[in-house]
């Protein structure tokens, strides 16, 4: 029952002052739910494909689980049929409509952000900065990475974007080594689901922290995409799009070096800037 | 305790192989806590100002309320100090961490969207769209928008957006008259958040069902966008972006007519193109 990523429809055009009617397509977006354990945590939309690396990147962006050995079994429900993913949590495509991942021990943290109830006066940037004290480490120095290269990731972040061509509807998240060699692409209708399943890819493959790695998101950058990649141990993070005030305060407290306005030639650093250094 | 809209700070620029330090502007984002009757129901990170709009129309869009005669009184809490907004719940710009709303009546509708219990089987876009069925009617036939209009809002739109200039991090709503007349132009960090609060705007002024108005909207139009215009009675959104599959399909059952890649002269529509009609 697979959808394509890309349902076609036809539509009316507007241009230079006429009308046509042309076929077009769109992005996909459907809802997930979300459960751990057997319960219902919450329903995320996203372009399906890649969804046990959506949940895992989500839960371990919310400190839910730590590592690929926190996970027992991923549950995979389709609406008509269900299938027991015990033998291939690997992330692979599969169409579904609820994955229900099941931990082998209790939950690093329970599932919201103690922050919802930290502070008696309400929340602000400060208390929540603090508060992600407790489960962030900041950056270690390194790597270096030459400047002149950032500009040409987002060239191989948009030609490895498929749909977006035909759509210009969707994200993209793509994993580099500091070198520039492509670790992982994700492209969803949401900019932090495709994040998330670039994490949770990276979770399924032992691989976190993601240290030595950059990080190139098309759209902005704001504190959720910031907090995600610190979490995964992500040293630099290079946004197409401009960043927020508590994206560059999060940055600056955990040492991640955050590139915003990626475009052309040009960049902005807004943290940690040390990391780029010209050869 | 204002905070500045776009705080200041230094960053270093790359641009043609070359550094340069530069002073520059940061969207603000910050955590705001929603509360219902006294109990917490969310965070939400949005640009400070207009909180009380917030709120309301990000509840009204819940269906937990209905008008503005379904609260009784809206507490607004400031880290430092609290304040009673009894006599004067008129979105005006308060700086605030939390916004407290206390009905006068019991909930419409439970605050949260009966779709997270309705399957058994997870939800789908057609569970979802049979869900809204609930809770959303289809809108009503016109009003006639002149397609060559269109455009123009969105020059509208830029030109009345401050903050954007500076700091390129803003999405922007802007409700239209039919003819053309700017009713209210919101910006914020959340592309959904700056239609939360033209909704709330519209709810506090007692003007909703916003029928013979045009939503143009920065950013892409998701599901999310397209529900909480069908759920204000808007009949034509307008969107500078891509939209998603379940936007149009939500917004072809509920016959809103729904213009994606609204750029230049040129947009395209998805939906009910009807009332767009050339004079």
């Amino acid at each position: 029952m697979a959808r394509p990523a890309a349902p076609a429809l036809r539509i009316r055009r507007w241009s230079g002052g006429r009308w046509s009617e042309e076929p077009d397509a769109v992005v996909t977006e459907e809802p997930l739910q979300l459960s751990l354990d057997g319960t219902r945590l919450s329903v995320v939309m996203r372009t399906p494909g890649e969804d046990v690396e959506l949940a895992l990147g989500l839960m371990f962006g919310e400190g839910i689980l730590r590592s690929r050995t926190d996970v027992d079994v991923v549950r995979i429900s389709a609406e008509a049929n269900e299938r027991d993913s015990r033998d291939k949590v690997d992330g692979s495509i599969v169409e579904s409509n609820e994955v229900d991942v099941h931990l082998a021990t209790a939950p690093r943290r329970k599932p919201e952000r103690s922050m919802l109830s930290s502070s008696a006066c309400g929340v602000c940037g400060a208390v929540l900065i603090e508060d992600l004290r407790r489960d962030l480490t900041p950056l270690a120095a390194g790597p270096a990475v030459d400047p002149a290269l950032l500009p040409r990731l987002v060239d191989q972040l948009r030609s490895g974007q498929g749909v977006f061509e035909r759509t210009g509807g969707l994200h993209a998240a793509g994993l580099f080594r500091a070198t520039g060699e492509l670790v992982c692409l994700r492209e969803d209708v949401g900019r932090h689901n495709a994040v998330d399943k670039v994490v949770g890819r990276m979770l399924l493959e032992d691989r976190l922290p993601a240290s030595s790695t950059v990080l190139v998101a098309s759209g902005r950058a704001g504190y959720e995409v910031v907090q995600k990649s610190i979490a995964a141990g992500i040293p630099v993070l290079a946004a197409v799009g401009a960043p927020s005030s508590l994206a560059v305060s999060l940055a600056r407290e955990f040492n991640q070096t955050l590139v915003g306005f990626l475009r052309g030639d040009r960049f902005n650093v807004y943290s940690a800037p040390e990391r780029l250094t010209s050869s």
